[in-house]
């Protein structure tokens, strides 16, 4: 038997965080070796099993990355762009361990730093953990080929009646691939919303449609439609544990057996690979 | 064998109005009697089979609505809102034959016309003549009594590249059959379109969501969302022709074997209903 | 505020009774006032609260029905036909109280006791304690209403790879309401399944198809399909929870704000209708 | 301008050949330069445009393949096996032209004749002539990638009500396909139909369901479905023009713009790739 890989938890304490820390105590691979919380963080010195209603794991939530990677193989980053970006610069000046991130709404100025972090250290960007829609991405890239004059594309999602954003990140990422595929920017080509008087469809944009209600977790489905056929990729969440389980996925595929990979920017799809 | 039943068309040269006549000339239980064109029509005149590529069948299109009454057991109507109003009223004052309509947008003051005439003339208001639209549209009413506070209403629905409006004529039939199911008004309900920051679902609101791509005839769904479970009613139309077919539908059940309907206001609910 | 409604919980260690039980205690309009379980369990003796992993609530499993049903307002059940059919007899012979089952699977012998002790008591039978699902079977019993020769009614559920059954006993009793409603026995019409050389589908009958995997809870489909056009009723239950929140709905209505119902047999169709 | 590319065309009276002969005739890029039909058909010496109820184009159906072929670019094969084979084996022999065939049904022994004539010929083998399901087929052997231990594979189709057999040959080519992807026959992992107790799905299993009822032209969907979540890829052909449609591009692909393609084995996979 292997010894368990052991993580430094970046922004333990959030919903994705949390559920992360959750999927590595119920796992015999792993084990939390760091958690990293921000300065004013009211967790801070706490212990993580504690502070999620486990047994104690002798860990403590700290504000210093330095003493949280001590120990670590790998770090999982589910805090926030600024901390990710300093995190990265860090890690890339001491030489490792790998960050993966599941944090998404960088500016143009941190992604530029994070990119530039990937020619010294292994760095993967997430955007969405789950393995189901980093295949249900490679699909889509697929289809998305199909000459755009005859395959119309429509993305459509449901979530909870929570939910505060529309369309949702998944959804934008999923559009942007597909735009990507066509050799064109999402926001050349989207129609946000439909409403009233709107035209004729305006041939190859991406259109967008947006359902709130109930418990969804998340569906996502992308349609191309042409003349007499049409062709459908969806995806379905039933449960968030799906985020937590593609993040440790993802903890597996970067110690590669102990091997560990070479500096560069990957994503889910490179998990997905294997 | 019964005599065929005799149909006056109003507006027998658009979309849904020469489909009708297609669908009359197919049929062995219907004979097209008369066929009314607006006064400026540069059909009028011309034999209407023929106009339809068909062989003549010695009617021509007219301009009055009295001479191509004569001989007619029954109005059916896919002209304009004025054109109903003006035949409707007519049709009241000489006594029949009864007036059959899919024509929409009917403002306020028209409507008001139309439910006068119906003391004195069966008057079918159809608004969309597919039998299956009119059976789900009961079950959206049926289904809308669930409790408003725990279902969330949500309507999708999905047209051909060329559709120009949105969301379409009958999304907007059901959902203000499901709000007035809960005793409200639609406009007091509604979320036309969700984009950016959208806050959280508003209790009770109903939301729309719009597709549009390929040659879609028209699909449409009404999901009830609640905690932890689904409901979904949706219709499906695949090709133009069942608009014409639920119209003769409409006339056979007006027409009741010969002993005809009474004065009154009717919708394709009772058609459905028998 | 009003007292709680104390319920004695019949078969209380299975999976659906585990369910109804853990809702009783997390509602504050309950109290688990009793339970049986059969003369053999180990659980006998238990305090169910402890057994379920909280806090002990003063009420242990017992093999009498007798003792359990001495202070309970309610009687939910969710053990087996032989101690349903039991207790329903002794209910009926003590006057009370109601008896609410959850319990499929009953002979035709077992049926006509059942249907007996409804002339003493007020029985619920619910087959399944969703009122997602209640809604769907009302629904379907309406569409199918539509003309047999035109609408072919097709039946697609999907459950877990763990499900050892088919087709599930939901989709057996959406489609029977679906084959009353057409004056038919299911087994005259139902296509269980279908494989090789079928020939062409029989008019008027009712098929079945059937996936299983992951982990779905159950997805039910009821479609009606005509020539041209498609009306489908579906229904998705995200987590078992759903049937215990459907037994306490049940209970209410059965409590009725303390006036009761009368003796007869009951469906969660009146849940629905309130 | 270019020439129309000429065709022959083999079998060009059945339901599939007389589509791809009225889609040749509607588009000014095709020429029907050639038809042979069975050599005890009536149709043989009628002029094929005639026969299809359009205006003559100087073009009889004949039994004889080498006249047929006398001043076609191409061979559009919509015939039986043993005609696709033996034509096949006279064009190797003549060194052309290629052979683009939507015939299915083959044994073991036609398939390693047209195979071995691929050594001089390039011979196109469709299955389906749809470009839709050609893409759907590559993304179903991208998906089934995915750990078979985790991932359960399942095909629902659905067809109009007088399709006599099932599963559809569409369904059986996906499955076909998602199998392979796996490094398994479709036969030693198809679960055909589900009935009565049906013991927990095994484990790597490929699962069919089928529905059949109303007018479909075809619906295919095949979903991978692991704990918690699910992706679905499907297709809905909404007329039967589509295969014509599929078939003449087939053609513009072999033909190349003049160029030609080289001999060898191709597939719908080719001609969607460019």
């Amino acid at each position: 038997m292997t010894a368990p890989i052991r993580v430094a938890v970046l922004g333990p304490t959030g919903r994705l965080g949390s559920a992360i820390c959750r999927a590595l105590l119920d796992s015999p691979d792993f084990r939390i070796a760091g958690a990293v919380v921000r300065a004013e963080s009211p967790v801070s010195g706490e212990d993580i099993g504690t502070w999620l209603g486990r047994d104690p794991i002798d860990c403590r939530a700290e504000t210093s990355l330095e003493h949280a990677i001590e120990t670590a193989d790998i770090v999982l980053d589910a805090s926030l762009p600024g901390m990710t970006v300093a995190a990265a610069e860090r890690l890339a000046s001491l030489g490792g361990p790998a960050l993966i991130t599941g944090v998404t709404g960088f500016n143009r100025e941190q992604s530029d730093r994070l990119t530039a972090c990937a020619d010294r250290l292994p760095v993967l960007l997430a955007g969405n953990f789950s393995l189901g829609v980093a295949v249900t991405e490679a699909l889509v890239r697929e289809a998305a080929r199909l000459p755009a004059a005859d395959w119309d594309i429509e993305v459509h999602e449901t979530h909870h009646r929570r939910k505060a954003d529309a369309p949702s990140g998944t959804a934008l990422m999923l559009a942007r691939t597909a735009a990507k595929s066509r050799g064109e920017s999402l926001e050349s080509l989207a129609t946000w919303s439909r409403e009233g008087v709107t035209g004729p469809r305006k041939t190859g944009s991406i259109g967008f449609a947006v359902s709130r209600g109930g418990s969804v977790v998340g569906e996502h489905s992308v349609r191309f439609l042409a003349e007499l056929e049409e062709i459908t990729i969806s995806h379905r969440a039933l449960d968030r544990s799906i985020f937590a389980r593609g993040a440790l996925a993802a903890a597996r595929w970067m110690i590669n057996g102990g091997a560990g990979r070479a500096a560069g920017e990957y994503s889910m799809q490179d998990v997905v690979a294997g």
